[in-house]
């Protein structure tokens, strides 16, 4: 997979693709990157990227011109035709179905705005995909495309080590992961569950997925509403509201 | 305010915090951070901070130790009362809300963890925010504490240098932004809307104000359920509903 980075800032993304499982798809060729400053397209005299907004207003808005012919020339350099993605507070909320979704692609084009925004003119013509990581404001793109691009890259096959790990993390399943202890089974006084000490394995698959299905009833209810639950997942949802009082 | 970051990874973390907004608000004292490597915590011989979970399964747990000495050893310098916020995809779904509610705080604590998850015992004792930055998997906390970090540290006050700027952002409204658009006019046979190049301002904020009601409604009705509109606001998108062809 091929990611290019349209930003102003690419010092702000360096040091997070540098490390890590980003670092090592990186080494082993599972995925590239390139950062494109589109200031360096602008055809204004001053490499200026941004101007007043229309209407008046505090802030200042992103030009067209400069990320029309930033995008324009990555794309004409390739044979893929690459989903564009510009980060924004209005785009689609990005979810792990998002995420599974771009990670079959071989080539993304991501957009890191800053200012007040971008010309609306950009959104029109130039973008496939509006993307939000969470309704929270940030100073600009960049954390936002390290997330999508973090949450992506992991998601190629043979990037993880161990590929179960990718396939039991919370909303992979639908659900929130159960608890995880590891040793000491007696920290300071503060205890191991005993049917996570004792071998039975059929016992501990059971414990983990009711504390799933327990951790996603108290804390996100919503996902339950969305995930596809087993006859069985549904007894131990009932028992579970029924030790919650909930029902 | 102060925030102390408990990572293995600060190398991830620093390019972003050493530019635009939050590196001026370091630079004006407006708020300082801290890398605490809770690696050097640890009281095993090899500074291991891991270990294989009770009960089986993949990936590797953060042990409790080293984290429930860091944050004890960095609580104990300080008269502060921290709020001890853990990064994690089980953890209450972040919001510009809750951002608003942290930039209040003069120190805050923040866990970004790695491999398969934390000892819930981090969770139960030492934890007082748990926080996911949205519905996807990342391979560590650091990308999450990022967009924490930048949206709070911009709303602590006078962070920002235009105060306008915060207070119309996407969310802080409660509906998505309007459309921006900036010169040229005509920018390749695509042209910007009239009402915003006649300077009648009456006119260009009843124009905004409808067109962020109809991106939200279009794009994010969910918002339209908590945002409180005003007898206009509710008049304007009933028009939007009818010209969208939703009434």
């Amino acid at each position: 997979m091929q990611i290019d980075i349209l930003t102003l800032f690419p010092e702000m993304m360096q040091g997070t693709l540098d490390h890590s499982i980003l670092k090592r798809a990186k080494e082993k060729e599972q995925f590239d990157y390139r950062f494109i400053n589109f200031r360096n397209y602008s055809d204004n005299k001053h490499e200026k990227v941004d101007d007043y907004p229309y209407g008046g207003g505090a802030g200042m808005v992103l030009t067209a011109q400069p990320i029309f012919d930033a995008v324009q020339a990555v794309k004409s350099e390739q044979e893929t035709k690459p989903r564009v993605i510009l980060m924004c507070p209005q785009g689609e909320k990005y979810t792990q179905q998002k995420a599974e979704e771009l990670a079959k692609e071989n080539h993304l084009i991501i957009i890191c705005g800053h200012y007040e925004g971008y010309d609306e003119r950009i959104r029109d013509h130039v973008v496939t995909d509006e993307i939000s990581i969470g309704d929270y404001v940030l100073t600009g793109g960049e954390i936002g495309a390290l997330a999508v691009i973090d949450s992506v890259v992991r998601l190629i096959p043979d990037v993880l080590g161990n590929t179960d790990s990718a396939v039991e993390d919370s909303f992979s399943t639908g659900l929130l992961e159960h608890p995880h202890y590891t040793r000491p089974a007696d920290f300071r006084g503060m205890k191991v569950p005993e049917v996570l000490l004792q071998g039975n394995h059929a016992k501990i698959d059971n414990w983990r997925k009711k504390e799933a299905l327990r951790r996603t009833l108290i804390r996100r209810p919503d996902l339950l509403h969305t995930v596809s639950l087993t006859k069985t997942d549904q007894e131990l949802l009932d028992e579970v509201k029924r030790e919650e009082k909930l029902l």
